[in-house]
């Protein structure tokens, strides 16, 4: 049988479904548990999901929020005082309904010890952190109150897949309260940029930011906005949330303060969250046939020495200039931070202690054998490139250069992403060709179809009813304008990159489903 | 009435308990919730909970633990399959009985579709981590497996207390498999030395550490080692644990490797865990009555600018001072981080604005008014002095020296609490000496009492139980010797402190309630 060509078996084009799922496994990021619904993040995932953390964190902390912990469960009874809420998440939540097992009668342990009212674990915190909110306002001098927290949430999904959708998931969740509501319009928007700015930046994934239509609120937001990403399959992943609440929360979890006129008022809230959910973006945006690709800015190791330790007799030689490079490299700084270096020692190994770092995603792979050192120079190689594209450098300048060439890649990862989404983006103006764009080549391809799609829309839900019903292409977002966008106040970017003019432009034009007339271009998609 | 003479009140003499309420609100570390038995962690409190992660984070990373994340949920199946454990948990546990919630009859909600097999939310996770292992481990190159989890886990407790006791807690668990058991219990006793080793040099409270009796073992350990610090009632606090696990749970999970011998072995695994109970213990051991006093290296802010702004005219020349200053000190590394200064410049709150950072344990204040500026210098106030205790430093003098302050106040607050233990360790011989020592005096006041006790025992379980009968007195540890103890291979303290010699002393003699031979005095004391 001849060696397969690429590391991973099915390729992109062979089976997309499957081929993200061998990533999963051939980059080590995770596994299904036998929990229904729930996965194990293995090290090199939870290390990514670290990073991913560390960065948020210092944005939100420059956006002035802090973090706080609130409980793992809430009252049925909290879950019930907002009507859209509890019919968003009632459906799908983990109950706890006793606090204790025993030994039944066959010996088998079984509950007692009911609980008076049943616990939902949270599958997200609006009403648990209402009530905290309801006693740490009182007055106009406690707002805004911005607070985040990291946690785990649960909500119960029938069909999962790892990172996508879990049945329990780690996500951050910020929740605010403000003085009025202009104030917590303000904050949504900033909290939107700060999650594209990141996915930008840090994933090197570009997003659109926009407005969700009615159908796609969170269950009790007056307005969900959202960053949605294209994957490599042309479909669109939501990445990140960020409602305005209005006053639905703050009614039902009785915020109110005294204003600095003296009137009892309700407070207006906001809520924003990016999960793990965002590993799989990261994934399905950058990988090849080969597996992982991963942005340096958040690799975890982001440069991997490989000695050559063939020889016994200059094994010691060889260890002894890898350790001198790593430690060279280490006080290296590459966007604030000390170069993360490992150095792979591990024998015996052969071609296969390479592999494993390619399927992982490291940005760059170093080899280093006795001919390199009788140059002074080191065997590079980039997974931005391919497999075989590696070339020779002095010691000294790569490690000079590293820091560059890690941002080169950075970059040009955003790049080809970028020019991949354009690629993939078509203005449409004629409801046949809408359909033809969207109806899969191949009926056993369904993956394979148009992509992003630009078109007017009347505003009318039933013709998303009926798009979503023909060809489960559904409004993904509706694109802000310049004048919309929020600004995080952070530039962390390499280049500031801000809204794509293919998507914030708004020029009235006709619905090609209704002959109607439409305020602007929205974004259609098939989505996860 | 008479003005209070403390922030606190009750004071630490008058109602111990109730002033450790009052301290955890004064400092606004965290509040009590709706949902029986969790607490909601303030910012406060939850940005010392991030310091004492980060720190331990480093620590164990630097001793080769990677983190990864298992399920919330553990199937009864999973408990049930090691004996002593589900003993030992099943008593306490929330437990998923459905997946759904419907409304009613009456409109309320009722919990649907019931689940096959009940889940239990977990309260540790060796199960659940362990059948993740016997799939990680299947050759003695895969082993040592060296695991670490940040988590938040469940245990039903009726009565519970704010960080010391409560339903949910947050902690980190670690989990390790390996091929021989040399190696594990060496394992397990490195992570009681790093536990020891955060415990003196961050939160600068002395810890004894010590292998627990059999009685108080980990349910389904084989040893279970423990650090031991003293509160300022006097009683003793588990403040982390280190478990050799022995074959135990990799037979109930089928850990297995092929050795290097081509045999087939069951692993040995080790798991240690602290948790958010340490808030509370560097409460007890350092807080006076006017509130919270905070170690510097742990401290959310370090130092906090209090600008004096009575007079409008010269308001602004006083912030641009401060800000100057902040700046300044911001530049000056503080065991490794930049300085964390805070500047207060809200106005018209009086002396409250300062008593806040009193309560709140800061361990800096400085306040600079016009004077100070006209002389540029600050005027000081240190945590762990007096409230009265203020001092006049030259502002450049101040920045010189502000690390050292801080590093001062850790050594001092360490040595304060070390003295403290000394004082109320007494060496006990007579069963009488020892009834008396534990007594109260007074029996309004049943938390004065001796202290640690360090007695004879002659190893028999029924001496144990009858002091814990009659005197609610219980053997904390038998303090290691230097043979035994650990070495973590890290040296973060200031100065390396190691086991005190007043414990680790083990020459026999004779059991004071047996009149037998014992090999050693063990540590004996009231608990939480």
């Amino acid at each position: 049988m001849a060696q397969p060509q690429t590391a991973i078996t099915p390729t992109r084009v062979e089976d997309y479904p499957e081929w993200y799922q061998q990533v999963v496994r051939a980059a080590d990021l995770a596994e299904t548990s036998p929990v229904r619904g729930c996965m194990v993040i293995k090290p090199w995932g939870y290390a990514l999901w670290e990073n991913i953390q560390r960065s948020l964190d210092a944005m939100f902390k420059a956006t002035g929020h802090k973090n706080a912990y609130f409980p793992l469960f809430i009252p049925l009874s909290f879950l019930e005082a907002e009507a859209a809420h509890v019919e968003g998440f009632a459906k799908e939540c983990a109950v706890v309904t006793h606090h204790r097992l025993e030994a039944g009668p066959n010996g088998k342990l079984v509950p007692t010890g009911k609980l008076e009212e049943p616990l939902v674990v949270r599958p997200t915190s609006e009403t648990i952190i209402g009530d905290s909110f309801s006693k740490w306002v009182q007055s106009y001098r406690d707002l805004p109150l911005l607070i985040n927290q990291w946690a785990n949430v649960v909500r119960w999904e029938l069909r999962t897949r790892l990172f996508l959708r879990t049945a329990e998931f780690l996500w951050q969740e910020g929740h605010t309260a403000h003085a009025s509501e202009a104030e917590a319009r303000e904050e949504t928007m900033r909290m939107l940029s700060v999650y594209a700015e990141f996915a930008e930046s840090y994933m090197a994934m570009p997003v659109i930011q926009g407005e969700k239509t009615a159908g796609e609120r969170f269950p009790g937001a007056v307005d969900t906005y959202c960053i949605e990403a294209m994957m490599q399959d042309r479909k669109a992943l939501q990445a990140g949330t960020s409602h305005f609440l209005g006053q639905n929360f703050a009614k039902a979890s009785n915020i109110k303060f005294q204003s600095e006129q003296g009137r009892e008022e309700l407070a207006w809230t906001t809520s924003w969250g990016v999960s793990t959910r965002l590993i799989g973006a990261l994934l399905m945006t950058h990988s090849d046939d080969d597996g992982l690709i991963l942005p340096p800015r958040l690799a975890p190791t982001q440069i991997v020495i490989l000695p050559v330790l063939h020889k016994e007799e200059t094994k010691a030689q060889v260890l002894e200039y890898c350790h001198k490079l790593v430690a060279e490299l280490r006080n290296v700084h590459y966007h604030g931070r000390p170069l993360e270096v490992e150095l792979d020692a591990r024998e015996g190994r052969g071609g296969e202690r390479t592999w494993e770092w390619i399927k992982r995603g490291v940005p760059v792979r170093v080899e280093i054998g006795p001919r390199d050192i009788a140059s002074d120079s080191v065997f590079l190689a980039r997974r931005d490139l391919g497999v075989k594209e590696k070339s020779s450098m002095p010691r000294q300048q790569f490690v000079s250069y590293a820091a560059r060439i890690l941002e080169e890649i950075q970059t040009k990862l955003y790049d080809r992403a970028r020019d991949f989404r354009i690629a993939n983006t078509k203005k449409i103006d004629k409801k046949d060709d809408f359909y033809a764009y969207f109806t899969p080549k191949n009926a056993d391809k369904p993956e394979i179809h148009g992509g992003f799609a630009l078109a007017h829309w009347n505003g009318d839900p039933a013709i998303e009813a009926q798009l979503k019903n023909d060809l489960n292409v559904t409004i993904r977002c509706i694109p802000l304008t310049p004048e919309k966008a929020g600004d995080s106040g952070l530039h962390t970017g390499a280049a500031p990159r801000g809204l794509d003019p293919l998507f914030a432009e708004a020029t009235p034009g006709t619905c090609p489903f209704s002959g109607k007339a439409s305020p602007r271009r929205v974004g259609f998609a098939k989505a996860y």
